[in-house]
């Protein structure tokens, strides 16, 4: 099936993170692909990619990284679809680096920042879906049922406690 | 024509910011209601100014705020619409609280953060229009235009500046 | 015997840091209840679990999350009864993240904020203790005796620091 | 009429930050006392001023002060009444030194932090009324009544950004 | 004459800022190129600028940007030319942002980041003149001879604190 | 032989830390006492040992504490000693908490803040040489072999990275 | 009179702060010289500074210095003299930088921290005057009474508050 | 081969960081020599190690320091040599007391500043021949496979992401 989301990371050791967006979607049975480019070691690769996602159809654009986090950046200065960031946490200084570098965007080139490390890898797959649920009743519907589902997890967890 | 963005605010006193929100969806024609409502002093008006923006079809929903910005979050957590949130540089922390706290959402409830003040006002629109975009081959239209109207923004600029 | 404190947290993961409020309301045999319920993930059961304490006489609240923690302001947004929020360390930004959201409240919708992680769970007990203190002279009698202890439990450190 | 409430400030400085909870105290006509103190330049005053509300039956005391704010610290290892800190933003460090310095203390020995600033110095006057009304009636009521006010508030406020 | 260095800035508003570098590269006879252009809004303009500072034989660029500071990265990305970045305090954050986006870079595409603001503008030019002085007699000459000037810069002012 | 230096340590938890001074005076053959006593848990015996501190002819006061580090500050509020600060890392906050409450000390109380955990304690016990050092030529004369020694050290090791 | 301390300030900028340790000198009849001398433009002229300042029997050195504060700590590598250190508020950075540069100081070599800006100038006097205090029994009773006068200007603040 | 680059580092703790600077130099065939010396207990060295730099035709020089990093700093303030500066993460504070230190010298000595850690001491070198190459033909060569070469990596890892 035709991927509709394109996910980039920034290293291959940003994977472990990164794999949560890709499990997410799976889950929402949106296709997506899943690779690696730098901002800064293959620029040319990561603008080539863009253009190709934007012929493939793909409609939502994920990039994931860390320290100078310029990625989703330059990805959201080569293309109109919607690019959500995700900052990764892989320097000293905890991703406040990679936030500051994803979300201080300057008017006119926005990126969707999610939260540092894997909550932020999840609901990038969560955020994605949600573009696409506007269109997308089967989606709508999925996301509805993954938003009860939630609250459910939260009873069960709540029981747990409550025993304790 | 019926609104197809919510923008919230979460004081009257962001209006300077939040207003380049409004601005911004004018240029792109894309309808809009504004209005202010408080995650913690009218909890209940926010959440039916959610319950009501589903029901009329808003198919994005904004919120600005300032502090222990919480408006994002709490709109998010009762939609599944997506949900952009402007951090407001409101108390004496320079925005750094109301950018924590509207980005990092747990797992499974997005919030998709713009950067903090007039910037990240003006890329709620420009995002909010990229999301329709995907849909919408005007909008799409009307972002490539966008986008070469600021290439060439800069170049006027760069004369002046080589000119100086 | 009926609960006079109710604590909620916001993932079953915080539990190891808010047992540490239910382990010190017990020295003081206070009655309460622990459960989880999210902000975000559960918003519904959230303000369910407010008005229903308030139904059956609890007098204070405690709520720990970490991130953006937004539950003890949104469980402040529901109730006047007095709120003492704990910020947990969850997140790549050592709870800095949890504090802000948590402390830096609007006017007129106070949340007590205590130290980050184990200490402030502890505190949230001690100051529940307080605060039930002020109408209750077998409380504000533990309360001296607690503070006696400590002092002398400081004592005995200082000795065995001094032989060491 | 006997102070219920005592407010202390490091420096005649913070006056026009502390006024606020006094301004509030009376909205609620909750009898109280103001004064200077500081940690570290009237530390014996502080003391006394502590053991003397006890005396008088003070229920809750309020300490305000910037820089590295000890002043509600100092104040709650005298006493076991209710402390609520206000951190003020009087340094170069925008109040995250004073917010730090109030917030983070050890277990036993519980401050109950504000926002910075006059946000906090209007929720401490709140908070302290909170403290009251779980055993006063007529605060519940007033407390109540302020809350619907705060919301009808915002739906003035939302009238005049909407017809903006 | 032949320009030795690239200026870029990111917004004509930098020029405040960015214009120290010019008179100071001036101070040195060093010719120089001044222009604007954004990583995220002419991206293309920057790859070609870059490309032509190459024929041209330029010998060092440097890049003013602030918030989300991409330019420096973006450029050091196409070219193997030293690249000095200065950092720009142009969003509330007080340029920490501009300078973790300008200083975290990926090993292998180093930026030379500088002080933020004017400092950092300043010395972006005496940085390059140090570059091009490891091959140019001259310009060592004329660094130590800065250097001395700076020193009796220093003795003069002394002179005047001693005499108040 | 008589105490010149009184160490306190807010918590028998800092000893790890804190026993670096004591190594480092021993050093200097400069007898101490050391001890533990909290601000916040026994601020009674706090002001007690510096009230005998002076009796007994101290001349330095050393006081190491983590968190909302109050210690040094409340001693130096109840002498006209030198007193030293030492702050430690044992919160969420990395020591920037301990830091903050340590050095912003209002005008007029002093705290001479050292840097955080290990450095400092040994820093503390330097400093406090140096102090009496001002009045004592054995003491001068050690710091001299000291500074020597050090310089020997960097040489010694110098030579090892050298040969790696 | 022979100059007992030497205060040193990086920059004629830095005046307005530095002049308040000069004043509180005067008040405790202290004699000093201040003069200007940068680490890094006038390196020479610091340590010759230093080196005439031990032959001339001063025998405290202040120093003051904004953003890289190196000052204190490179006068501190070439004296075996208790140095303080002033760090001051002089970049975007609100001095953030000049404190960690001050304070962060390598094992042996220690700088004895004070607050950022005006209040840490006059507390360097302060601090100055409690070192030559441990051997100078005028001084120690001037800090007594400076002691004292602080504790009653407190109170008559205190009475103003009050009365308002 | 006589030594282009000298790399001093402040302790022989900072080797496993600044170790990856000489692997990278000698991948580019760049002789250099690598010791320790600190700015603070071994100043005189470090200035004797400067002068004999510049006289053995040393053309940059590379230093990487922790905690107040000031080698970088007071390296600059006796040469013209560019000096490039690793500021690293050696103390509790995650390396942004070492990024500041190095990052905010004063207007006419500049410090190169690198990522803090590793990915710094990497980018050290490469930088390093970045200055060389401006008039170094093979190295301008190197430089450019060494670019090609990072690009090539990223399709590799790209491959095993893919597949995975």
């Amino acid at each position: 099936m035709k991927a509709k989301v394109l996910i980039i990371m920034g290293s291959d050791s940003d994977l472990p993170v990164m794999e949560e967006t890709g499990k997410l979607l799976e889950e929402f049975n949106v296709p997506y692909e899943i690779t690696v480019s730098s901002a800064h070691r293959s620029p040319e690769r990561t603008v080539k990619l863009v253009r190709d996602a934007e012929k493939k159809g793909v409609e939502v654009i994920i990039a994931g990284a860390g320290a100078a986090a310029h990625l989703a950046g330059v990805i959201a200065s080569h293309t109109i679809l919607p690019v959500i960031g995700v900052p990764i946490d892989s320097s000293s200084l905890n991703g406040v680096d990679a936030l500051y570098s994803t979300v201080q965007m300057p008017p006119g080139v926005p990126v969707a920042a999610m939260a540092i490390g894997k909550a932020g890898a999840k609901n990038a797959a969560v955020f994605a879906v949600q573009i696409m649920g506007t269109k997308d009743p089967i989606l709508t519907s999925a996301l509805k049922d993954f938003k009860k589902k939630m609250a459910h997890e939260v009873l069960k967890k709540a029981k747990k406690v409550e025993r304790a």
